[in-house]
């Protein structure tokens, strides 16, 4: 369970972790935001699905803001924690933090985000979340 | 120049318009919201380009609310507009529309966003906007 | 509908827009007619459904004349239209324009092509087109 | 050197051959024509390095008839020749054949094109071909 | 059928045959491993299926070596023959072999691999290959 | 440092995590072979970038036995340790693991490798490996 963390806490196991490669990068040669993005909605789901949800639609995304530029060979992971859970939906921190290709030692913030999922049943329609033990 | 429009106005022409292909699909069939973000950033930063940016950088997106799923022969299009312009960076807003693939005079509006991107030179470090004629 | 056009003209709203990445190079750096080549039937298939056409099939491409190389960064635009309109099978003409990395007023002529399509059931039977108005 | 094809004849032995696999199809479930569009141009590519070209620009494919549609499971090959050949240019005929998944020994023929091809510099300057032995 | 090769012999006619493009580098600009594993994977299951195989799954695979790295515009061909036949599994031998850019003939081999697939029914349950002819 | 683990334990950390997505499966609807593979190789470098090496290429991959097919929606996690160290080559084990889509907690071995890097310089000659603390 990934919902014990303090606000400034995550867990120490990535949901995702990716290395990045020539084709994920943007016409001024860094990495793409679209593809952070994409394995932030992943890793945020993640939590979702480790908290009670079994199938998530994303509502709505909130305050990403991107502090460090990504490099080719970085490897980046993206930790993510529930702070919020209600009856049917789940809102998740993400943490995205890049080890950089020089020196795995040298990590760097690259941002943090909030998102909200919606927990579905096959035909889209909100449904509740599976208790999870205390 | 598209930077006069009104809070609820978006130029009549896409910045993005893209065809959705199974390749974009997330686990449930549906187009899987990184495909979404990705474009999201490219359209926001175009209308970047067009306010006096040359080579921008992404520093924040927010209040991105996803209102429908997009489905695979969607076309979806990403209006952008400058709705702020400081001395090097640009908040843009996106809004984006798909396209139905049974009727593609049937638009639904899948999300709208704003994104702030900062103008930098080829080392990364901000730079002013070149200014944009009346 | 998009089918009034005279032979030099073209809808002012592009079918499919998109910005040209990294992973879309060949092996010379620049972008990979492949790449072009695709959403051009993307393109031109667009125009088949906005004028009757409900599920469709690429019969045939002819005359591709590629003018300019397009770069990493371009926006490249493709805009269609019908030119022909047979019982079951449409065909269109698509221009292709890349506004350059630089300077998004710089418009260059990429290619124009012609391509037929056919209108086709789920048993992929040629199938008559939806009457339009007029 | 395979410059001495009759006209129904190609190589053996294809310049492209590939699996088609599910991240290559349409919304309609076959094949993308994009797909097939891009290895084509590779082939052809091919013939026109083995005649002579050392670095190529496509500048016009004619005649692309789709005559069988392509599924998830075949192996597609592309058989090239070259057919004309100038100061500058190298044309070839590309030949698409694919063999069903069910049964490698069911081949169909899926299209044959022309495309001409440019021999440049690192400029992209047109440039003379190297002779080819006889 | 290709079961009748020597030791060091392998089919004239490649199982899979690409060109290598920049999206397929990793970060130190040659080609990704991962990338030549994907078609060695997709080339020994050609020749399952050209001997009496109809659906197979990858069991094992030993021994890959890569003796030489592979660069952008490199067209590599993967050749497959069967070794072993057994009730349900077929071992395949594929070595791959890169044709260089700047000039064709010169072939070096990259790898050589020995891959052991076994034939599934439609439930994934090992099922017998059917009889090739003599 | 992850070079202190028993025969049968790997780190609890994964190197590369990832969520299968339809894009990454074969014609059977399984996750290809090649993916798991690409990731497999991107998970055992980062064991050698871990243990004093700064850019390798890989030599040899041996014995890769899958146990178990991967489906779209799994959480595929790469778990890698050093095995031995020579002067400049390093060779890993890298276990992988995939959480079902169904339950996170439903965990399955899909397979084990053993992959064996060398360092390398810029030009692409073996070289020392960087002494690693105690």
């Amino acid at each position: 369970m990934n919902n014990h963390f303090k606000d400034d806490e995550f867990p120490s196991v990535p949901s995702i972790r990716v290395l990045m490669m020539p084709r994920d990068t943007n016409p001024a040669g860094t990495i793409f935001g679209g593809v952070i993005l994409s394995h932030l909605d992943q890793a945020g789901a993640e939590a979702a699905l480790s908290n009670g949800a079994t199938n998530v639609v994303t509502v709505a995304m909130k305050e990403v803001v991107f502090l460090e530029p990504v490099y080719v060979g970085d490897q980046v992971s993206f930790y993510s924690k529930m702070i919020r859970r209600g009856k049917t939906s789940i809102t998740v921190k993400v943490k995205v933090e890049a080890a950089r290709r020089r020196d795995r030692r040298e990590l760097v913030k690259v941002t943090e985000a909030e998102i909200t999922y919606v927990n579905v049943n096959s035909d889209r329609e909100p449904t509740p979340l599976v208790p999870t033990s205390i």
